[in-house]
């Protein structure tokens, strides 16, 4: 190996190992918000609310760069205590998705079928899972 | 086109629905656990309880294969107060994951760290995520 390809070799590693802490730093720095809504529904009209539920979800996870993820679960003993864990990009994403037509949509749709909605913003400790999940 | 291939055409869209609605049916029907766990942890050992949670968690993933996803969050406001979303391929996942070696470290560690534990039997309502999330 010659003297340039060595000097060659030396900035590269250095190049690799930089943009890898700057990515991983970038991953650290995410500002994705997330939320936890615990939402109850009136028990006549829980199979529509939940049809509303996933249209918006699906509609917005399409069109919405910026909204990441959404996992809605139901209490296994009271169904119509609904949980749902909410993630956005960042903070303009989320105001982005609360102006969107399919989100005005879903609140005029379920407005008279919620009887509670507590909404609290939440920090990730950590998350592990399978590829895929 | 000849009869044979026409007949082989036939044959083989019926076998592409048929496999579609096999693997639909396979998807409906999967046996998934989700969990809702609510813990409350002594302000004093925050950072420990912490540690070893995602140390639970990250084993958990990475060892059993019928465990399948965490994440955990705590209030903004609250981080005293902590949320995790579990999900496990079905009961007997569930059952071989709490006598895991991995389990019971955790459990034995966080016995005089957390002050309150409610874990709520949840079904899924519905999930939309962007893939990678």
């Amino acid at each position: 190996m010659t003297q340039t390809q060595r000097s060659r070799n030396t900035w590269l590693t250095l190049l690799i190992i930089f943009t890898f802490f700057l990515s991983a730093a970038a991953m650290a720095q995410n500002n994705h918000l997330y939320r936890i809504a615990k939402i109850q529904v009136d028990p006549a009209q829980l199979v529509n609310y939940n049809i509303a539920l996933k249209e918006q979800m699906t509609t917005a996870i399409r069109v919405e760069p910026g909204v990441l993820s959404y996992y809605a679960v139901a209490d296994k003993k009271e169904p119509t205590h609904i949980t749902i864990f909410e993630v956005y990009a960042d903070s303009t994403a989320y105001k982005a998705h609360i102006q969107a037509p399919h989100f005005k949509k879903y609140k005029e749709t379920v407005q008279h079928m919620v009887t509670f909605l507590e909404v609290t913003d939440v920090e990730l400790i950590g998350s592990a899972k399978k590829p895929g999940m």
